[in-house]
């Protein structure tokens, strides 16, 4: 039983998700039907593991995910295998033989996540499914100075979504990046760390975007972090402007 | 009355087209649900005139309607009015007064479509909706000489679709433009002329293809135009990669 790592782009747009759900369409459910056909539909299902879930709406650039053949097939031969039986918004662009005890999610040691935010007074129909979209004027050099503030080992409590349960919510973000697209009128972040919350990146977009908008004062990270409390930060987001960008093992 | 033209962005994907249809979701459709409801439903429901027709799935960066208001609006307001009462995948650009007498069909001089094709071996999930699809590789220099061929007066009737009526099948491409954008593995072609017949654009660029990837000499257009023959022609290129990028008046 060889395993394979794959690497998966998905527009999140038309999915509920990523996690296998009965009778809704998901990255997982159509990655694990177009493995199993490729396969001849072994008695043993083969399950497809990923990184981690992405919600609805969310897309990806380059999640990871492992399964395992019942035979030794090419690496390249899977990649156009699969590509031929997967539907036109998933695409696998890369697939390698791993050891046995690779595993996609207990092996990934960071993840980056990109978030898109078009900020312009009016909506970009192209762009409705592929960023999040904020008409109000935005200083870039508040959002540049303030976004360090993430960085190192936190709790995030007040980053978390209300409802969200975990047994720690302490995690680490090793790098942030800001980038001004005057160009495309969009806003890009980016964050790497050990692992988020769920919403947590949604969330840390919308307090730079009121730090940003002038509503939050520029240094008013390290005191959200302090509060620990999910009722300060309430602006999350949209799911339509989130990327999994890579994940590192 | 005051009548306005509109500038008129739209991500075709979910619409069946530009023209009114019953039961049907289409561009033309939503524009005038919005303008009525701007204008408080007047007795004589107002419509909304386009430059011509889109099909379904067909986009624009640049349509142009024209509509009678009861009463007079500054431009900005009826821009910002629509704004909020369009759905996400349309976008009014530019709203400017006009006379009485401008006609967004019949006045307009020219039109310019664009065709964006993805030429690569797999399928970006990103641009499915957005680009044609082409994974067989392509020679674009035998575009580039071919492409000014189209140039000029034509009888059409080569690379009109099965069962297209028109009056007459004479049309002028005015201008012809192709880039090769290697960055994003995408190549463009556009055309200006006075009129297109149905599926025009969609089977030049197809030819264009078939001369591009070997299959057809790259002397073959004379010959196509001399033909006045539409079997001779057959590939029509999908619906997904094609806009209309601007009306001359």
């Amino acid at each position: 039983m060889p395993r394979y790592r794959a690497i998966v782009a998905y527009d999140g747009t038309d999915f509920s998700g990523w996690q296998v759900q009965p009778s809704k369409r998901t990255v997982q459910g159509e990655l694990e039907k177009a493995v199993n056909r490729m396969a001849k539909n072994p008695e043993q299902p083969i399950r497809v593991q990923g990184s981690g879930r992405t919600d609805a709406g969310v897309h990806a650039l380059g999640q990871v995910a492992h399964f395992d053949l019942p035979f030794d097939i090419p690496e390249s031969g899977v990649r156009k295998g699969l590509a031929t039986m997967l539907p036109f918004d998933i695409e696998i662009k890369k697939v390698e033989k791993v050891d046995a005890d690779f595993h996609a999610q207990y092996s990934a040691h960071t993840k980056t996540y990109q978030y898109r935010l078009s900020n312009r007074a009016f909506r970009d129909p192209f762009k409705r499914n592929y960023t999040g979209y904020w008409p109000r004027r935005i200083d870039p050099s508040k959002i540049e100075m303030a976004i360090n503030d993430y960085l190192g080992e936190h709790d995030w409590q007040s980053f978390a979504a209300s409802g969200f349960q975990a047994k720690t919510t302490i995690r680490t973000v090793t790098a942030v990046k800001f980038m001004n697209d005057v160009e495309h009128e969009e806003l890009i972040f980016e964050f790497t760390g050990t692992g988020f919350l769920y919403n947590q990146i949604r969330i840390m977009v919308g307090v730079l975007l009121e730090i940003g908008g002038g509503s939050r004062p520029v240094d008013d990270i390290p005191r959200l972090l302090a509060q620990k409390d999910r009722q300060q930060a309430r602006l999350t987001a949209p799911a339509s402007g989130l990327y999994l960008k890579s994940v590192d093992y």
